[in-house]
């Protein structure tokens, strides 16, 4: 293990951190709020932490996997933990471990929420609390990367370590200048949907969180009723509203390759995307079977089918938003689906959770290969995606996420039934909901419920799970094995 | 495919059936019941289909794995199919659904049951169908093996696909042999319990019947309170025979070679076996926890530790056997391991059902050498089980067994979801458990609960289940796959 160099890449994350919460903290002064302390306390120490840090660049250049793996774990738990502070030091949040939980559902893009009335936020933390989904929905190393560009080989291991999906591309050949057309494509969706949400009447403020939200598919609320209370909103358009929130949720659940491929004009290839496709597939199939079954429940058939679309669009691109309590109005067919989705999750290179569809349609190609070898033993049977066969060390990876995923969620289940005694589809869903970075669950932890009434326990251990799942494990996990920190 | 073959190995099944259906028709006499019609007609179709069938040997050997699979999944199917003629023609089941249904359970050693009122059932059909429980337990085509010795080549082919595990070791080279030696020490450990029984003043009848039900791990109960119910009848020792059916059940959840082993004085390296220990240890662990957790709800703590154990071997070696309602009784962290128990299920090479400690192990040691290899990527880093470097082809069937096993479970679940709306954890754990060939869910399929309120076309998808989960699914999947009916 290279240190040096962990700690110097740590440092200039630091420094990062510090640059993002002058921010919140000018939409506090904004709004004449005392919460000058509460930020000012965070930004001296990521500022003094940093200087020491950054002040030599290591000669030792070495930095390979895991050390890409070691600087994104740690970097991830540690950002939580000093974003956590303004919170608390504010008093607004008093326990630190629900600090600690919000925070790292606001980076792990999960919006699973302990504060039961998040409309006594002051400005400034909402803005901080909404802002964390935005940063950590396209990664908080790729935009290191975009501003501090280092070695290419650096570089390719913290991207992989960072970036969603069982496959890394880049987009050009310099990762610098990939990062930078990342999160150009993000800075640019997010304008566009502040925009349209102020078109349609929401306030300024709720326009631009509403969008960090979206945009790192986090689903923060900021009203306690969530996004159905602009429904009351005078002026607020709010079936438009809903429409173009559903739009942008699907719209950042797609690899933003596709993206890219249309910016250049190559929009022919890329609509050829076989995860794009299904990704749609999924999501058509989905709005469809809820909306049949939930016809008699919404008063029109356009609600009904809005409805389902922006719980479907919420749901499989990790956001967590909803506009219905689902949990309890819904027949359990359409439940059913919600949960399948949940496992689901997005695309991958997206801001979304989840396993990814990209994972989903290796594994069932995996299945069917095999099934079809066990038929034949001596045919050769290869597995093809995206028009190529697919290496066997993906193949391999994506089975063994697909284990690891699920000890995870089993043993995480086990764990918050220790210290808290819920029904098992609550904690399940709960534990589910957290480890795809989706927000709410079903039963205890539904749409319209909280998690704070869990034990400290359950939320650090929901915490890390936000965490572990927003890392797509491995550089979590090998947190754990000694031989990660031999040289 | 080689049709010839598949039709004159079909045959020799029918044959063993109608020899089988003359066991419950003697019991049936001896009781004085007026079974002929119910027994008779099934039988005399099984001799007239199997003769045309089985008149002639085929001129073409060829046989593989394709084929084995085949002549399994078709045996199974049309075994339960006629096996299920004897409840409907005596019109004590009604509906022929329902009498599949009990069928498919009994031969897949599932032991859910669509009869609420079971000591309604006559003695020759109560007979026929826990004795079902045990022709599925060691299995249909070994006992063909075990009486018709087939040419080897055949015979592994039959033996793969039948048999559960992700491995199938032959026990001595000749398998006309090995299935004469499981089939020895299943008949012997059966009765072994029925005397034990017996001993405890359990009635004969019920002796052999329960035995019948742990030896095949099926779990069908034949009073309608289930094993609890000897603890109201006077001079039966209930503690005793709790105690006796809880250790037979654990032992049929064994892998038969290890009783071989110990038989052939090899005891020692039979106990070195790892799934043997890690099948021990997760036992263990889980009474323990389960006992700790419940230890406030029965009178003492002897009666604790011998319902939590009761019910962990019933479980783990998916008999389905209860003698509390743990759905009812229990805190959800106790239910939390029954269910993560239904999910393992017994030893590879046993009569239980499950995914099987080997599969966990091996997918266990998958995920941790996948992660290390992350860590590492240069590093060669095998995974090893019983000692030795697992071969690719293992590790790759069994991580395809997982997504086809999760795959299963998912799309069965929204299919019953679609017919019957029960909350999720119902349908869930129903499909679960017949999946994994246990018998009880939670909640509506609760262990006091049976699966007759569903609906007609539920009750044929978990009938298909039980058959596919027995039998490892693929044997059925490939049934599926168009290329399995080409030359």
């Amino acid at each position: 293990m290279n240190y040096k160099m962990v700690s110097y890449l740590l440092g200039q994350i630091f420094k990062l951190e510090a640059a993002l919460l002058l921010l919140p903290f000018a939409v506090s002064l904004i709004y004449g709020e005392n919460l000058i302390l509460a930020f000012a306390i965070p930004f001296l120490i990521l500022v003094a932490v940093s200087i020491p840090l950054t002040i030599k660049k290591p000669t030792d250049k070495r930095f390979y996997a895991k050390e890409g793996f070691v600087v994104v774990a740690f970097s991830w738990i540690l950002l939580s933990l000093i974003g956590a502070l303004p919170f608390y030091i504010s008093g607004e949040v008093p326990s630190f471990i629900d600090c600690f939980f919000e925070t790292a559902s606001g980076f792990s893009t999960t919006g699973a929420t302990v504060i039961n009335n998040v409309e006594a936020l002051s400005k400034g933390l909402l803005f901080w609390r909404s802002f964390t989904h935005w940063i950590g929905g396209m990664g908080v190393l790729v935009f290191v990367l975009a501003i501090f560009p280092q070695q290419e080989t650096q570089s390719i291991f913290l991207m992989k370590a960072e970036s969603p999906g069982p496959q890394v591309g880049k987009i050009v050949s310099k990762l610098a200048i990939t990062a930078r057309i990342l999160y150009g494509i993000y800075i640019v969706m997010t304008v566009v949907e502040f925009i349209m949400l102020v078109c349609g009447g929401m306030p300024v403020f709720d326009s631009i969180l509403n969008s960090f939200a979206t945009a790192g598919t986090g689903g923060f609320a900021i009203k306690n009723g969530g996004i159905a209370d602009y429904r009351l909103l005078e002026g607020c358009n709010y079936i438009y509203c809903e429409y173009v929130i559903s739009a942008f949720m699907i719209l950042f659940g797609v690899n933003f390759n596709i993206f890219y491929l249309i910016l250049i004009g190559k929009a022919k290839s890329a609509l050829k995307n076989e995860e794009f496709l299904v990704y749609l597939g999924v999501i058509i199939a989905s709005v469809a079977a809820i909306t049949i079954n939930t016809v008699n429940i919404y008063s029109t058939f356009e609600e009904t089918f809005r409805t389902s679309l922006f719980q479907v669009a919420s749901i499989i691109s990790t956001t967590g938003f909803s506009t219905t309590d689902y949990d309890l109005l819904w027949p359990q067919l359409s439940k059913t689906i919600i949960i399948i989705l949940m496992f689901f999750g997005a695309s991958a290179g997206s801001t979304g959770g989840g396993i990814k569809i990209a994972r989903i349609i290796i594994l069932l190609k995996t299945a069917v290969a095999e099934i079809r070898r066990t038929a034949s033993p001596h045919a050769v049977i290869s597995v093809k995606y995206e028009g190529k066969p697919i290496e066997k060390k993906i193949l391999q990876s994506t089975s063994a996420y697909l284990i690891a995923y699920l000890l995870m969620l089993i043993l995480s289940v086990i764990a918050v039934s220790i210290f808290d005694n819920f029904d098992l589809e609550s904690t399940f869903t709960a534990v589910l909901s957290c480890l795809n970075n989706i927000g709410p669950g079903m039963k205890a932890f539904g749409p319209t419920c909280s998690f704070a009434s869990l034990s400290a326990i359950s939320k650090i251990i929901l915490s890390f799970d936000m965490i572990t799942g927003r890392l797509e494990l491995f550089p979590v996990l090998i947190l754990f094995s000694r031989k990660t920190y031999r040289n």
